[in-house]
C-alpha cells in the first residue's frame, strides 16, 4: 500500500493518449494520461468517464457543447454520451474508468492500459 | 453537465471532516472535504476509499504504518482496512466513495453528506 504522487508518474512518460494506470479503487482503473491534439469522437456505453485536469487545459467537446477544464477542474461525462477530448497544448489528466474499458470505446483501436 | 471546479466548491464551506459532494461517477460519490485535527478510526467493509490531496498535507494512519500526501498525491485505503486520517493544519481533499457510504465506517456517527 504506497502512495502515489501523479507529478511523478507523468514525468515517467511522454506518449499522448496513452494512459497510464496508477492505482486501483473498487475494480476501477485509476490512471494519467498526456494529452495533446485531437482525441477520437468515441462514448463508452456502460460506464461513466471521469477527468481532473493535473496541469495544462483540455477541451472535453460534445456534440452541443464544449467544457473547458484546467487544473483543479473535474467533469464526468455520463455513460454513452459521445465526446472527443482536444488539447491545444499539453495537457496532464487523471482519469477513472472501470478496469478493462477501451479508451477509444471501442476495443479495436484502444490502447493497452499499462501499469506503471 | 457541469464541469466542477474544486477549489470554488471549497471556497464555499469551512468545516472540518464534512464531506461535500460535487459530482458523480457510475454511483460514486466524489467529495470535497477540509481535514484539520484528528479523525475516528474506522474501516469501511463494502469499499475501498480514495484520496487526493489538493492542498496541505495529510496522514493516512494505518494500524502499521503511516502514509503522509502532499498536493497531487493519491492513496486507496483498501476495503476493510483500518484507517485515521490526522492533518496538523488544514488540508483539503478530493474523495471518492459508493453514495451512501458512512464516512465514519458507521452510519450513527456519520455526517451526512450535502452535495454543493
Amino acid at each position: 500500500m504506497d502512495k502515489v504522487n501523479l507529478a511523478e508518474k507523468l514525468d515517467t512518460f511522454s506518449e499522448h493518449w496513452s494512459p497510464r494506470i496508477v492505482g486501483s479503487y473498487n475494480g476501477n482503473d485509476i490512471m494519467v494520461v498526456k494529452a495533446e491534439g485531437e482525441f477520437t469522437w468515441h462514448s463508452h456505453p456502460e460506464t461513466d468517464d471521469f477527468f481532473l485536469v493535473l496541469k495544462g487545459e483540455i477541451d472535453i467537446e460534445l456534440r452541443d457543447q464544449t467544457v473547458t477544464l484546467g487544473p483543479g477542474e473535474i467533469f464526468v461525462v455520463p455513460k454513452g454520451v459521445e465526446h472527443r477530448p482536444v488539447a491545444r497544448c499539453e495537457a496532464h489528466l487523471m482519469i477513472i474508468e472501470p478496469a478493462g474499458t477501451p479508451n477509444t470505446g471501442d476495443p479495436e483501436t484502444a490502447v493497452t492500459k499499462v501499469t506503471i
